[in-house]
């Protein structure tokens, strides 16, 4: 389920983005508010997510309504009509853009992330994102990962700890970055650390952190290092998996594989919206 | 120049849906607060956009200052540090993922507008963007289309009519639509309309729009079609333009070619932070 | 139609501007709820302009609903019952200062500009607004002049270019001036200039603009330069035309004649909120 | 003083209504920064208001400053330079009408308040102010009215109570209305009641009320009410007082006389900003 | 009556506060919503405050219903059913903590004031709050000491004039304070001075202000002061009065007596939520 | 260290709270403003915090300056000068109230969670929060507990599993909820479940749950069934564990107490600001 209680207060900035001090056109040609209704299409094969925005926008703009034909996470085929707008041509043609906008941008995402895990080819491997999304969008970004079959890593720097390179070099140390996160972060945080040499490994297992992340390894050097860490600690793969190398990573052995380019190299799953009368079925 | 004051605002969004109630890892790790520096580096070859970015996030969480080392629109090479990040670690390191994600996607789009440019290949066409953004980034995407080269459109709803399809149908034929508009709206606004056959072509050129888009046309119709309209009409092109097919626009005699996949489908530029300490330099 | 969408969030700024923390009055009152209804009378002729405005707090405070019984830019007379507001006793008498605020002077406005039309008394200049409204009002103010049957000029810097003297002299000339701005800006942005002298005239002729504005002319001047001008290119003239001298300007050929006062010095037009029971008809 | 803390916060969004996505035309003219300088300019007679507000527009856009000439409350006569700007050229010219419109309208009511206590010509009768303020703006306009020489009524339904026709209706009374407010409001909460009738008068009179506001009452009325009233209840007369009968107030015993017309029909005092380069050239 | 209007724009904010990016436990379990109700339960005796909390919180949430069983104001005893919620599962959950802590504070406060206005036994002498309040939450805290029997002393800053030692000595003395006062501020503000020497006391008479507060004062003190000040002069007491020698005070003549710890020192009223299934009800 | 980008943001809605349309006490007195110093003084015992406070208040107001001179966590003594503020009169006096509001409560918090530790007294037991905090100022109420030397629990529903009764009896049991949840977040969410029963003991820790919350149970319930409990799994109890029991606790063998009355029942340490002037030092 989306978190619409937040989406809604983004949709409103959306669409005042687009909207401003008024949509010229619509308000020059309708004058008096006439009911219509129109469908929205997809134009390409893939995985369809936010289908719970246009009744948002709907919701928002007013005197229309949406019912939608498929589910989030539901394969679409090029010319599938998704759901059906009802109401006020207002509405209809002056919440479009922001609709389509938002949808595109959410299904191309979990398209992709549908995509890399056909392409890896292992559930024992689960994919998951970054922080590495559009600045606002986290939100309905990883809404979109998880709903292409992905995994969330952390929402931001406030819901988990990772430790990097940079962290470490100035904290004295692995041992010593660990220890003053456990000391100062909460039993529910979990601590996740960057290694990339078989030095820090050892200093990471030793240290007791919940995730290890084996970042730019090759899948051999992971295979590897996976046998010497014990059971309790979760391991997660990182750094330059693209689409075109992902599937050597099969069989590797990490847990996780997180991947930054599902949310920021997007490419938008084309969808329209056609309404009724301008294809004069009225 | 980027509209910093607008963008500043919107960078304190984007900065609080990143850290929320706070960096866990930065905030554990560093109780007193030490100077360091930092580059930023391309990590490949495009046209750079966002280089402002930087400087306000550190105006806003205070503490640290930037040196662009390049300009808006400049190419970059793989390996090129663009500029000198210094003052305190907190800053530097809770601010970087913001200030990447979001010139990381300026700079992919001038990347990608810069491309098509040079594969259109035709200074007679300008290429330019559509409202196909991300929601809530317009300014910055736009922005970015500029800075490779491209121009803007409309930037939304509220600064140009353009009738399209839809519109037309419900207001009686375009001949009356164009009226109502003119009727209604201002001498600074442009009227634009879409038209798909040789009537409604006509139909436009009758009207006297300001700018007539021609939509999902093939070089050889622009090309006709284009003798028809007079001088004064501004012509653009647009539907199913893509970098694949662009090529093929050069020569139709169109004035504007406009695309969406520049702001909808966007591949990252490869931009990382590197801390001095991380690098060992000091 | 008023862009409600808009307008809503300004209306539940502009209440809690009037309520903040409480109408102490009412809430020490009215303990429990009763169902009143009230009218809204017109105290003075004039062209009524807001009409949706008390449905709009209504909706915002909640429990009070609104039957119009005008249309904005009707003329409506005095003693005139323009609308009836049914509902909560609070939500009426907290709501209405604000309702009546914002209606008296919107229908200020659009009475103005209405009588400024009369005096001008030739049809073909179109009179028109500018960017001298009340700050936060602007929405409000320019809806106003449309109702009153004037035309909206630019909304802000970000719709339209306007060159005046202060740019020309730093952007080394008109000429310069305008191809920087063609150059950078799209193809759906208007460029008009003002000029003072003959001199300028005629480099702004040269240049091509879209809007030539003559400021601070004589209707003499006016008539004259007016012929040198080709017809592509709009003519409005500005500066110094108020409600005492505007109909001296009748045939002087501009296009369009735009008046600050019609915003900056607004006289409100008189309309009360009368309750039932006050008028004991209960 | 004008309260700046909140003053700010408002200017930031008068700045964004004017500046929206960029000012199109500073930005194509001014590729790189140069600094100038300018002076703000009455036009015209008046009182000035609101000599802060270039400066507050300055801290929010960045790189110019202020130095005011004259105080808020001055006399400045037509030509008068009241202010220098220095900085941006950026700043200065995209900052400008925001600026211009709020000191023209604060300076306009200032001007009208002075020119009312004039008229009133009855140091004993202290002018004020009512809520009939534009929407948004009540901070400045009521700022305006004291710089002026007036009074602030309160500022808001939450910092006083004002028993008037409708509400005491339903309360069953003047007496149970003022009971029931005493009953539940704090110390600190003066209660004003208007009364239209002897009998009213003397209601208002038995339930010790702080204020009196005779409401649409002749001069000769209120001279005679006037005296039944004892001193410790302060007396107002407000309705249909206006620029034009003020004058028959005089000596009419009461304490303060609010008028409307104050804040809601406002014409701007004319102040102009000239560029020293747009004027010398430079 | 609670003011919802702005109460409601509260809501949204502490609710944004606890669900951020969503619900994960309830997002993970319930994928479909489910209808359920649950009861709110008072765990201990006390005052109850804030029975429109729920239904704010549903309405913003949407899908659930609260129909309340008791009053503001009422006493409940431990274990009594205070009021019944119905609806979507999710919304019953996800809104429970915010509701809980809001209505337990402000019945935690209603609470001490009551028992506050038990032990000092003297109706002549009305307890009241001040502004130290938890910060936000003013409107909530004021509200809750209303609710308990208590008075409001002024809002903030911006309704009430008051006069401290630190004010004082800045102004020049007392008397030239006031007058400073009473010739800037408008006749519905009140006056208050602090005093805490007999010499501040007779000059504080002398300048007739509205309410003299005796700060710091023994009951006997206050006894003997009393009798100094006029009638028209209202009298209040505060500084180090305790719910443990409130009692003290009792017929010390002065009428209002301020507490603080009334807000700064608040014991949660408990209160539990508890769901018809997770009882095993249904 | 506090998260000052955050707090800033709560601070301004915090002053805006307080001082609204204007302080009126402040502005009639003061029409030049002055510079003068005060300090911050203890009046009590207790763990100071929110030392950072005055300083972001005085950013925001402007023209003032802060020196502290204790650190957060400190235990001050009654009479302890913490803190000397110096600049103008207007920044100190109108600041004061909401600096004192907020850092007697965070400082109450610190000192509270300080002295249930003592209490507690075993070093093996960590103390930490809930998230029964005051709406709205969760940031500050946890940094105080944290300040006092708890633990932060999760910040809300967004960073963390927590299942209760209620969650449980709808998702078809323990087992399933653990699975459901393992399914749908990511490998950074720990997941915590509350057990009343050794059924659901044993059904968690067969889940191998992160954390067991033993929920309401004696410390020899809690001893012996922590010996159950394998070593992975943290065990936290709570449920009506307070001030006056929490010693009977020491040495039950769990790692984490939580107590809900460290933030929703708050006893404020008393702080004061005296001014210099005040107190005739200059």
């Amino acid at each position: 389920m989306l978190n619409t209680f937040f989406a809604k207060e983004k949709m409103k900035e959306f669409l005042l983005e687009d909207i401003g001090t008024g949509d010229l056109t619509v308000s020059s040609i309708f004058r008096e508010d006439v009911k219509v209704s129109g469908e929205f299409i997809a134009k390409a094969e893939g995985i369809l997510c936010g289908i719970e925005i246009p009744a948002l926008v709907y919701e928002i703009l007013g005197k229309a309504t949406f019912t939608p034909f498929v589910e989030d996470g539901q394969k679409v085929c090029k010319g599938e009509v998704i759901g059906l707008a009802e109401g006020s041509v207002s509405t209809l043609l002056t919440g479009e853009r922001v609709v389509l906008n938002l949808m595109q941008r959410m299904s191309g995402i979990a398209t992709k992330t549908r995509k890399a895990i056909e392409r890896l080819d292992d559930s024992s491997i689960k994919l998951c994102d970054t922080r590495k999304t559009a600045p606002g969008l986290r939100l309905f970004d990883k809404y979109a990962v998880k709903t292409g079959g992905g995994r969330n890593h952390r929402f931001g720097l406030y819901d988990g700890v990772m430790l990097k390179d940079n962290h470490l070099s100035y904290a004295g140390g692995l041992k010593e970055a660990v220890e003053k996160v456990r000391y100062i972060q909460g039993q529910m945080v979990k601590v996740e650390v960057e290694v990339e040499t078989e030095e820090q490994l050892l200093k990471a297992i030793e240290a007791e952190v919940d995730i290890i992340m084996l970042d730019n390894r090759s899948p051999q050097e992971i295979f590897e290092w996976r046998k010497m860490i014990p059971d309790e600690i979760l391991v997660e793969i990182s750094g330059e998996i693209t689409m075109e190398n992902i599937h050597k990573f099969k069989g590797c052995g990490a847990q996780f594989l997180s991947m930054g380019e599902l949310t920021h190299s997007v490419i938008a799953l084309d969808i329209s919206f056609l309404d009724a009368v301008g294809e004069k079925k009225i």
